[in-house]
């Protein structure tokens, strides 16, 4: 296999997963990142009954017939959080911290972003500010590091994360009961912002504030113009076409990171008009 | 069931029925006008691996599937062919011959068109150029047909209007035995024009020319543009925007009628968006 993949294909959810399908069956070489259980949204669904040919399911019974779906198929979900997406001109440089993946086109099917990014978040992004605290957490080694944890997922992270580095602050944005190592040390405070001059110094909260070296934000996905630099949005969905092109050539887009409905089978649909184009984009390249 | 539908959908393929169900979970009266085998090219696939969630299904099985979906929901399929769809302003008049249905707004999801216009078709629609033969053939009485048939399907009928009328012409476009009543007289030639001032005079052909009082073209589908005077079409397909309207407030598009990829799940996402437009539009309007 080449290293550097036609397709990328950020997000397992009902977009995702179709576009994954339609470029297997062109022959392309595929990478789908995504999670284990394929989508949050899917799977908490306790009726689901506008999906043509499926009355009457549930969630967990489609997420359960589109794992097996993709699994006839060989498909694989890489569970990878990339971080950022750089244009690279002949090829998009797919950020998992240090690592770098490489394709040609990208698919974005990230879902809606619930979380707004904190103050400094964004400004700090690679300066101290990370997503992914497991691929992360060896630079930090003697090192203090702040976990923003917007679920409970975020907790093993923070207790993997608290064998590598000196020091482990955890700060909750949910309110349940917390399964922590217990020298991590728990703030429970809101966050005003992610202060650094070049690189991240400190958290500033509401009554205090945490010295540190570097901070995780755990949440369930990235708004895609943090993970896409320069991609156009508008009214906080990535900007498409009909055809599912956003503004950036060769990236496309689908499902309910490109605005509502958010429904099952317009994210299924957009995401097979996504591939299907991404695979005209490279046919047309490789006449070029 | 006020005589007014909130939404009428044409064509019963994967974008009709997805319109359909989707309509009718958000409570809207809805009538679907299409075919009791749903939709040709359906049931023709011989495998389909791209419908997520239903990996290795032949086209007959997902047409089985459709079909049970819509039938758990109450959903009719009308077996009417509409001629022709007037904007009125407040609602939209769809004629089938003389009898009219309204509908506050419209979901066209008729496919694709494959077949091409003759010459003059377009010109006397409704000046004795008509596309539902077993509807119209009782204002021929004692007068002279031609039906230019573009299936087998159109025997039967033809077989039906020479009940009726003086004389039946049938003018085969296709190559096959033909099944007819042996008073109606078979032309095989090719259609240069269907010919007449103020209405339908003749049909003049490559060798000769036949002089009739009314033309039945009768194909499995009219494009959007004859159905929908007025329409905005690209590169022969109905344009749409990303939400699915049309130029025409209230008239949405949906599936291979709006452009490429033919595909199930694009049409079945585009089906739903249409409906959940259309849904809006009827609420938009309910507050004003």
């Amino acid at each position: 296999m080449d290293s550097r993949y036609d397709i990328a294909i950020i997000g397992s959810g009902p977009a995702g997963l179709s576009a994954a399908i339609n470029a297997k069956i062109r022959n392309k070489s595929i990478v789908v990142f995504g999670r284990a259980e394929l989508s949050d949204k899917l799977v908490r669904a306790p009726k689901i009954n506008n999906y043509l040919g499926l009355p009457d399911i549930t969630g967990l019974q489609l997420k359960d017939r589109f794992e097996n779906h993709i699994k006839s198929m060989n498909i694989n979900i890489t569970f990878e959080k990339i971080n950022e997406i750089y244009a690279m001109g002949e090829y998009f440089g797919l950020m998992v911290n240090e690592k770098m993946y490489e394709a040609k086109t990208i698919v974005l099917a990230t879902g809606i972003e619930y979380t707004k990014a904190l103050k400094g978040e964004e400004e700090l992004l690679g300066k101290g500010v990370g997503y992914c605290a497991t691929c992360d957490a060896p630079l930090y080694k003697g090192k203090a590091v702040t976990i923003i944890g917007y679920n409970k997922e975020a907790e093993g992270e923070a207790n993997y994360v608290n064998e590598l580095v000196e020091k482990v602050y955890y700060i909750p944005m949910y309110r349940d009961e917390l399964n922590l190592n217990e020298n991590i040390e728990v703030v429970k405070d809101s966050i005003l912002e992610i202060y650094g001059k070049e690189k991240v110094e400190k958290v500033i909260l509401k009554h205090g504030e945490i010295s540190t070296d570097g901070v995780f934000v755990l949440k369930d996905s990235i708004s895609p113009a943090q993970l896409v630099p320069g991609i156009a949005m508008e009214d906080n969905h990535v900007k498409v076409d009909v055809d599912m092109n956003t503004n950036i050539p060769g990236c496309f887009a689908a499902g309910d990171c490109v605005g509502k409905p958010y429904q099952y089978m317009k994210a299924v649909g957009q995401g097979q008009i996504a591939a299907l184009n991404a695979v005209l984009y490279l046919d047309k390249q490789q006449v070029n």
